[in-house]
């Protein structure tokens, strides 16, 4: 009997994930190489980055002037290289949860950040309402889920400056309307591929706006003009990570947003 | 016939450490379960880190006062993190080839940096003798193996401020006097392991001592405090390089340092 894991953090693969990585970790492409030792600048590997890329996008429908990123770090490393990028005078976050809690305290290195709302004092067992989001916030701050406390923001927030969200733990569980977002980020390792790599949707005209001298890796330009291969990407978590975005456009239920 | 990749980048691994990582990723641990799909927090993935962790330490002979991390982003992500934890006011470089340069740009955006020698205008076919690191200098940077260029630092340097050495490519190569160094660190993806897990090896005793405030994840005392654990790991990356620790540990002719 096929045994599924409940637990916090890591879950449950498509079985076609998991085969095909396997496979291809056993003889890459009819390589005769493994996928753990191929050069990520190999033409079959740059092919599983693109369809990788366009996949999300399809999928997503991802309106032009966004970037598909894949890099390595986690989500965690997100919760400061948004801030780095983005952040240059004010923030706003909405505290709902443990993970909306560090990114917002990871923010505090860069800049004023203003909590618009926060449910802690009820342990976190509500998604805050009627507040108000600073007009003159660089960006606005949401977790869509809130893993350990249950809570969740169903649907796409309406925001007066560029939308930020963590969708680690539901990105492809609904339909999302990406011109809401000004960026969309995530660990894999919930619903697409083991960790070590992070989703990060960006609407490109956000960047290149703050005055801090950004570490090149730290700086999603770098990655958006090396097609995030500046450095070694995470070749194995990547190659997954499409395999489960062709089993999602193959699952008949999958709908994009459409307007 | 068993083909291998000699192109730059990611490299051959032992038979043993594809195997075995297909064997873990089809089930890992007889849980019935995917090392892909598997809880991080799992006691039987603990105990991966863990051995990891100590072989690499039995291997290179690391002696008591240093930690050994895996962490995910990449050796470049290593060229920002270092001085943002050692660097408060200056900093000594030796640069002698591509991923030299690149180390010592990053350093630039956090202090003063001294160029010790450069072999650039001989395009960098030689490793420089006979420079001076400054005795007030937070730390002394080197690639040890300059992969491009070919050339590589074959003995443990003497220097008077903590050396920090990029070993990506010639960690397990030869016998390493790690008490000469602060802080050793590298890609996994030549001689341990698939891309997206670094190892970093560092002396206690010099963190802390800078003013700037680190961002969480960036923080190497994060790390050592939760053993590589903070956020989820690269797991399939950390199972690999376990293997290869393993391969090594058997390989009759590998002998760590001893004084």
């Amino acid at each position: 009997m096929k045994k599924y894991n409940f637990n916090a953090g890591p879950s449950v693969l498509p079985q076609e994930t998991i085969a095909n990585t396997v496979n291809a970790i056993t003889n890459f492409a009819g390589s005769g190489l493994s996928l753990m030792e191929i050069s990520h600048r190999s033409k079959d590997f740059q092919a599983v980055m693109d369809e990788a890329v366009a996949l999300f996008k399809e999928l997503l429908n991802i309106p032009d002037g966004y970037s598909v990123l894949f890099l390595g770090g986690g989500a965690s490393l997100q919760f400061c290289m948004l801030p780095f990028n983005l952040l240059e005078k004010k923030a706003a976050y909405l505290n709902t949860g443990t993970w909306a809690s560090k990114a917002l305290k990871e923010a505090k290195l860069f800049g004023e950040v203003v909590e618009v709302a926060s449910s802690k004092a009820a342990n976190f067992t509500y998604i805050p309402k009627d507040y108000v989001i600073p007009a003159d916030a660089d960006y606005f701050h949401i977790t869509t889920n809130n893993t350990i406390f249950g809570t969740e923001i169903h649907k796409d927030l309406d925001s007066p400056v560029p939308l930020v969200a963590d969708m680690s733990s539901d990105i492809f569980s609904r339909p999302v309307d990406v011109s809401k977002y000004g960026l969309i980020y995530g660990g894999a390792q919930k619903n697409l591929a083991p960790a070590g790599v992070t989703f990060v949707v960006v609407k490109d005209e956000l960047l290149g706006k703050v005055s801090r001298p950004i570490p090149t890796m730290l700086d999603y330009r770098t990655h958006i003009k090396d097609g995030s291969m500046f450095n070694t990407p995470p070749v194995v978590s990547i190659y997954a990570a499409l395999q489960t975005l062709k089993w999602i456009k193959n699952w008949a239920e999958w709908k994009p947003y459409t307007n």
